[in-house]
């Protein structure tokens, strides 16, 4: 339907990168929605081309030109700068019914369903559970929602210092009140998941839908090798993540880099992508695997050898600490 | 209601303290409600008399003397065992509802409205919150539900080796049906939330009925100064429930301990309870944290030392193996 549309926020070109990857895997799971990208204004004109080409609407959002009420807002609460940029979703009210997608989120198939959940619909939060986890909900733009949602913002502030915290308490009844408001986990499968209860990732983990890369570690902070199509440099998001992060990578260098490439032209720009020569890819690892062999165990001796000195020193002055302090007392 | 229960289960006697600990909680909040603990056959006498005198009923059960459906059940499926433990709670059929309480949960207030909830009602588990958590259920005990239960455990297996994969599996759609079985997640606050979303836990943590010591470390692992009544030895856990942990060890060692001591007599017993001399404690923490200081200077000079020479070292190694390969190639 035309007037139902997925809505991401891009605020720098980092960012933009992630929201080109979803925008990329809606559509390769013919999405029959419209696409929507709210950008900050320090995203580049060339990651601006990119946004445009993928997504239907591409609107550059600065709250503090966003008119009076938001405005207002942000001169008493100037540390919620970014959590009134997401809000402005609501102002897209030439759409009737919207999915909201944080930009470190990735589709894993058409999710189009979700259309037919209602405002405020949401994944549960790993971290506390009777929290909806705002990288992912469904809900209805309203002038009027968004005046209050600014009210509420200012007045009772966010108690995460983000949009999950001002979201959680304004739809406060979640939790509790509608059980079709609570979106299944694998439509906002988060990273946190896999490492805290590993038995149930793997029993349900294989329908996810929706992947979000939680955490500090973002895909695009990570470099990865076309040769081999690995995923280089950030093991432990490697492991955790085994194939989302890969997913995200072939998607980001097959489609998403040539694009960037066609809009930077002569201008260099950081893709993330190398070309690491493979013979000599095999031989730096020897290399690396030799020199880390040897450097462990000279490094374990030495280590040895200061704990022994350490502990027979640190007994020496415990006991003379405790004469001391001791004669110190008696006299 | 005399048909109503609290339920609890102690398959040795380190749990046993912790049912101990929290039949006290409950009868400390004034619970109009019966106590039962089931008890493995390897509880030591003494610790089933002190339970005996807080529980209004305490049963010895072996799963592998509970009937033949059990036994066959058992028979196929051995590593099941404690599982099947935990499912035999269904069999207290002369409660006509029941609320299971694990071992290591604590009450903080009265919560006898969980008894207005149906079977099965939990509060989500933080890993995979679309699963339930195990610790703490609302359910009605029957025959029928139990034998249905065995067979299930038998067919199915339990997708996490423990009674929580078995009961998700069993009442699957307990993250889509029933807004009312999912109970608010103060009444299973696992320490797990407090320390993956803090301000979460800092907004909603205060309103906490029950908490759950989930994870490897249980309170009774834990050593208490009786004198300045502090938990000692287990500093992250101590951090991560500030006050949980230390009003668990109040309650146990005020109430818990002088029945066990009366019940074991002139018998050793591990309470956990050390009296440190308080003068002597505040010297030795200044002479420990004098050390700590010293040897934290002296351990960063050896380390910024010996890292300086590694690197100088692995450097040239890199080079050298480098060269060394190369000239392996072209020969």
């Amino acid at each position: 339907m035309a007037d139902q549309a997925f809505v991401t926020l891009a605020t720098n070109d980092n960012y933009a990168k992630g929201a080109m990857v979803l925008g990329k895997s809606l559509r390769n799971h013919n999405t029959s929605k419209k696409l929507v990208a709210l950008i900050g204004p320090q995203v580049s004109e060339p990651c601006q081309s990119v946004l445009k080409s993928i997504f239907d609407e591409v609107r550059v959002v600065d709250v503090l030109d966003s008119g009076d009420t938001a405005h207002l807002s942000m001169m008493k609460r100037p540390d919620l700068g970014v959590t009134f940029t997401k809000l402005h979703c609501w102002t897209l009210t030439h759409y009737s019914k919207c999915v909201f997608m944080d930009a470190d989120t990735l589709v894993l198939s058409n999710i189009d369903e979700l259309f037919d959940r209602e405002e405020l619909s949401a994944a549960p939060d790993p971290g506390w559970p009777d929290c909806f986890n705002s990288g992912v909900f469904v809900f209805r733009p309203s002038v009027e929602t968004y005046g209050k949602l600014l009210q509420y913002c200012t007045e009772h502030g966010s108690f995460d210092g983000g949009d999950q915290g001002v979201l959680n308490g304004f739809f406060g009844d979640w939790a509790t009140a509608d059980i079709s408001k609570h979106l299944p986990f694998i439509y906002n499968l988060s990273s946190i998941a896999i490492y805290t209860y590993l038995p149930a990732f793997k029993q349900y983990g294989g329908n996810a839908k929706v992947v979000h890369f939680l955490g500090k570690t973002k895909p695009w902070s990570c470099t990865f090798d076309a040769k081999s199509k690995q995923v280089v440099g950030s093991v432990h998001e490697a492991t955790t993540h085994p194939s989302f992060l890969k997913d995200w990578w072939i998607l980001y260098s097959s489609t998403v880099v040539p694009m960037l490439q066609e809009q930077y032209g002569d201008k260099p720009f950081h893709s993330g992508v190398v070309e690491v020569n493979h013979l000599h890819h095999m031989q730096l690892s020897l290399t690396v695997k030799l020199c880390h062999f040897f450097l462990s165990w000279i490094y374990l001796f030495i280590i040895s050898l200061s704990y022994g000195w350490l502990a027979r020193k640190s007994t020496e002055l415990l006991m003379w600490i405790n004469m001391l302090s001791n004669s110190v007392i008696q006299s």
